[in-house]
């Protein structure tokens, strides 16, 4: 496997717009930090709209609807951006439990999570309990109303929340294990951390799921990045060419992996690693060279890594 | 491997008791059910006193130091049994830290975990930090004081606490990540749930260090069973002769594997698995139908299995 071409010249960037029709965005350390916005995005973005490029965004972020990412993409500056582009994972889950599991709509479904799977799942008419269930901020007892389970619940969605104590996870852990674990367990992700503000790095809601699949000692339907079948989704709901879409990410056991395990781009390939987020230049290179490292090493690698895709606008315009 | 024999009558009950001078007791499920006695379990110890056999608890439990242990034995009717006697894994990461990292007397070490850990690293001249901390309970933001780390901690003990929050997640993950991943990193236990009131299955420990395993993407120092450290600890301190020790838990994966992979009872084994816990006969009979199913199984499968320990002194008076 050929190492991965950094993108530095005028001429790197131009070729990388000609190559693609479609540019498929990771959000959190790609397009922003927390609240700000990454130098050069949004002109770089607007730059791709006026050749006719087409784009949508996907974040294994669980914790905001898609009406949520509007108000945030229009207060950075983003304007025009509407919900059919914006692919956050607690769509994912929804969506899931209906295209995929056919969990009838008004079905009760049982959520440890913030607000945008009960956003998400509501407006494709499930109802969400636990959630943001004010009850589940109680202290732990073992006689806790909420530890018996509520035999209409039909699902179970995992993903990220702060709000994580003792009360979400037992709560949680009973329908998981319920009738032989056999009520479905949605993921919405597998991220470990993320970059935060104030340069920390913080736990992300992958490490909520993977808590939920320890203590419960079961597998998860991971319908978040690099899972193939949310880029199906999307590749069939924006009708993208696969041949002709780039994925564009700052994690590679995620991002990266989604776009290669997605055969983007053909057989030249379609990921790009920006360096503004989570993935610094040393853990590229440390992958490059202890690809055996991971089971998956080779997938983990980009096509192509740039220092942030705000860069690329500088380079167009020397 | 022969199939696991069930202890069922009078003539198997003095065998066992025959075969085996001491006898190493997992707590949860075993002698207790949070704070209920289970029944015939004092007699039968109180029997094997009387027979001059010698004995040890060795608890993955973090919560507890080893003076709360104690109060709770005489508690529930246990005399005399010595601090020396118990071995909960509080204790084994303080001794860890002392015995097998020489980390010195009057250093840092942050904790993610209850009072016993707490307790048992301030027995050995360390100086805990994080812990209970009242600050830790704090809402999370990204400027509290606790996320900058204290660049005199020299370790980080993580185990089980039902205060899991993201102030915590969040302020471990950074001692964890310090320096490049340097600071030692040890994880009390394994357990991914337990047996609780209520009939309750709820997540243990273990889950709690996976959690903190998986987010930093670090391996840990497992001090609990089934480590052989833990084992060569008790037989070295109690000065038991291996070939003539007997393990019983209720757990596979933690106490019966610590029974067999540290090769107790010499040639003819020695771990007896307890019904009395978390394992039910279901679960025993599925691993032996399926020992491909888990990479380490036929390390899993026990010795011998009884109803529990308590049923001894009962099938010993017919």
């Amino acid at each position: 496997m050929a190492p991965p071409e950094k993108i530095e010249l005028k001429k790197q960037a131009q070729q990388l717009i000609e190559q693609y029709d479609n540019f498929l965005f990771d959000c959190d350390g790609v397009i922003w930090l927390d609240e700000k916005l990454i130098p050069g995005v949004l002109e770089t973005i607007e730059h791709l709209e006026s050749q006719g490029k087409r784009f949508a965004f996907v974040t294994n972020n669980s914790s905001k609807s898609r009406d949520t990412y509007i108000e945030k993409f229009h207060r950075l500056g983003f304007k025009g951006i509407g919900k059919h582009l914006i692919y956050p994972t607690c769509y994912a889950a929804a969506s899931y439990l209906k295209e995929h599991l056919k969990v009838p709509a008004g079905a009760k479904v049982w959520v440890l999570g913030d607000h945008g799977i009960e956003t998400e799942l509501k407006e494709l008419g499930y109802i969400p309990v636990g959630g943001s269930d004010p009850r589940l901020d109680d202290e732990f007892h073992p006689q806790h109303d909420l530890l018996k389970v509520d035999p209409d619940v039909r699902a179970v969605v995992v993903g990220s929340t702060k709000a994580f104590n003792y009360m979400r996870i037992a709560t949680t852990l009973q329908y998981l294990l319920h009738e032989n674990k056999s009520l479905p367990f949605i993921g919405t992700n597998i991220d470990r951390s993320y970059p935060g503000p104030e340069g920390l790095i913080l736990p992300a809601g992958g490490s909520v799921v993977n808590y939920m699949s320890y203590t419960s000692n079961r597998d998860f339907i991971d319908v978040g990045k690099p899972s193939k079948r949310l880029l199906e989704t999307i590749l069939e709901q924006r009708d993208f060419d696969k041949s002709k879409t780039l994925m564009i990410g700052d994690t590679m056991y995620t991002d990266i992996k989604f776009g290669n395990d997605g055969q983007l781009g053909g057989e030249s390939g379609g990921s790009l690693l920006v360096l503004s987020g989570g993935t610094k230049l040393k853990d590229l290179h440390h992958l490059i060279e202890n690809p055996a490292s991971l089971q998956d090493g080779p997938s983990l690698i980009p096509l192509k890594y740039i220092e942030s895709f705000g860069h690329i606008i500088h380079l167009l315009s020397n």
